[in-house]
């Protein structure tokens, strides 16, 4: 066993469940932060779990030119690199290598590629994708996929699914070869894989192992889990079909991919709710890139049990803040003698402790604090978006 | 009353003390973190109160320039406006300005100068720099002073000397004039003068209240103070007469700058040892912009209470780490691999966290937390060196 998905309540098209991982719980729908290059960035990993992020995410092609994947997994893997002791997920690096359409060239066998960093050429495939996401031994890893374009022609989508579906079934051939592999397989079961690599203070190895945040089952999944990925561009028939044939390959979860790739969110809603119609429901059901506030509400309550999305993030980054009130500029000269909190209705540190007129003038001020402070703030809504809606299920 | 300063041990030239401000008690001798522009570069209040920072440094250069002074006042003052509610220090202006050395012309009336952030034309005088320092309301502020340069010949550290005095007796003139017009001086007394803006929780208004941390005077003292400022080059003579003359002014405190400006370490030594002997035992001793972790410990042993430095947030910034091993540039190659904490002895939230080889990702890879995390560590570097300083008078 690897992840479980346990759905505890439906309603309507709605589950909320728990997704059992070798490295925790975590609650569904859930969204999970991106961590990039192993850092969600400006967020020491204290301030995530106080927020009670239960999941992260890792970006592959990043981590694979640096530090690199040899170093992480002789470093016991990125939980123990990164001081995270609880969940995580990689993608297969698929997704960042076609965003380079200048330094990349696909071909059956994989992609050949030049990295950002310092143009250097590198080949991913399936493969080496999955190997290396065992390197790195996120709990969840992600099937190497194409992500069609958009717009893109029928005969274009369909070659594109079927090269997804191949290197699909390639990614499950190499994962069961060599998920053994990984670097904590070698930990005992039942007490969570992971040993971090310094002394924490016990209250936080209390944490751990407290009622109510993470159950560990009685028997631990002791390897990771791959998802696989549906294609099959805006097409419904399209689709199902990828979803059946995916499917009929054989994965530990689910993911909808390509979207959100510049399509209208009607469209979106739709790809969604008709793909999820053809994916079995005892697997966990994710959904790639995705989304507003909002979105991700509407995607949880169709059905999707994960999201992950840079905009909470990104946008805190250049000053763009979420709130119950709609979203806020707070570079505006306006706030600049605004004493108010962010978002009276906000729990969040940064609204219980901050002005509006501090929060301008850090960013006015280019301080790295604004990111801080802004990139904390978001997290922390979308996390009680989720939170709102799973209490609603 | 404004501060008081109360030794409670001495061991030789060495004191052990606590100074009493409106908005709270600072053990003595202190570092003073810098947050130059209302924020100490990248690092959360909280996270700076965890630390056991109990007294911050804001620059009024900055401050003036951005967001403004009347800004600030109009907030209550930069305690509620950087939601700090503990001592607040700010200094004069006087060195930054003195610092653009392009863009300022000094006069006997004050220095007129080019902001560094849009070349507008500004002018700071003992007069105008202390009612920027009133409208900022930190619990201490500073007369307007020449930081002389070095080297320089006697005729020009003399003639600074002497303006120094004038300019300290017109901070001093302008301050009792105006000492009431402190954002919070309506205030009630006892409870601390700080109401801060928004609802903090709970647990954290009991801290400011709890035995220990804050003991609020019978009667808190209502107003800012005023430090003088001791130059006089680097002959102890002129130094001498500086004190002596400066204390006939009669200030709160009394600040020794112009050092640590390009002179060798034992002269630097020698002028704050032969400065000490001619100011009162009976007031706050600071000694403005040193030093490395071995100079701060050894000038709070020769009797200086309160120190301040940029050197180690902006050290951390480059990389450049303080442990009780020395020096580590957390850059270098040699690290990439690196399991261990940065410093085996220190008890930091990042030293029990977080391995060498992660934090040497992190700034190889230009993340942002590389600085946050790194300028926690510097910081606690610095406050654990006084805590034993204090704890071995």
């Amino acid at each position: 066993m690897s992840v479980e998905m346990q759905v505890a309540v439906t309603s309507g098209q709605a589950r909320r469940g728990r997704l059992i991982t070798p490295h925790g719980n975590v609650e569904t729908p859930v969204f999970m932060p991106v961590g990039t290059q192993a850092t969600v960035k400006g967020v020491p990993q204290d301030v995530l779990e106080e927020l009670g992020v239960e999941i992260l995410l890792g970006n592959t092609y990043h981590l694979y030119l640096r530090p690199g994947v040899e170093q992480v997994r002789s470093l016991g893997g990125l939980h123990r690199f990164m001081a995270w002791p609880k969940p995580l997920l990689t993608d297969s690096g698929g997704f960042q290598v076609f965003s380079l359409s200048e330094l990349r060239k696909v071909t059956e066998e994989g992609v050949t590629f030049r990295s950002h960093l310092d143009g250097s050429s590198h080949f991913l495939s399936p493969e080496s994708s999955i190997a290396a996401q065992i390197g790195l031994g996120a709990d969840i890893i992600m099937a190497f996929d194409e992500c069609t374009e958009y717009p893109a022609d029928a005969a274009r989508v369909r070659a594109s699914m079927e090269m997804t579906l191949r290197w699909g079934k390639r990614s499950k051939k190499y994962f069961e070869d060599h998920k053994r592999e990984v670097p904590w397989s070698g930990s005992p079961p039942g007490a969570g894989a992971l040993t971090l690599p310094l002394g924490l203070p016990s209250a936080y190895e209390g944490e751990a192992g407290s009622a109510g945040r993470v159950e560990a089952p009685t028997q631990a999944p002791r390897t990771q889990a791959l998802f696989g990925i549906v294609q099959g561009g805006m097409q419904p028939g399209l689709r199902q079909e990828s979803a059946e044939r995916t499917v009929e390959i054989g994965f530990d979860g689910y993911a909808i991919g390509g979207l959100s790739v510049g399509e209208p969110r009607s469209l979106t809603r739709e790809i969604v709710e008709s793909t999820l119609e053809h994916l079995p429901k005892d697997k966990p059901h994710y959904l790639m890139g995705v989304g507003t506030p909002e979105e991700i509400a509407e995607y949880a309550r169709l059905g999707i049990d994960m999201m992950d999305c840079v905009l909470p993030t990104r946008a805190a980054r250049h000053g763009l803040l979420y709130t119950s009130e709609g979203k806020v500029s707070i570079k505006q000269a306006r706030y600049a003698g605004d004493e108010g909190p962010l978002d009276p209705g906000c729990p969040c540190p940064i609204c219980r402790r901050y002005s509006r007129a501090y929060l301008r003038h850090l960013y006015a001020s280019n301080e790295v604090l604004a990111q801080v402070l802004n990139t904390i703030h978001n997290l922390s809504f979308y996390l009680d978006t989720m939170r709102r809606v799973r209490h609603s299920i």
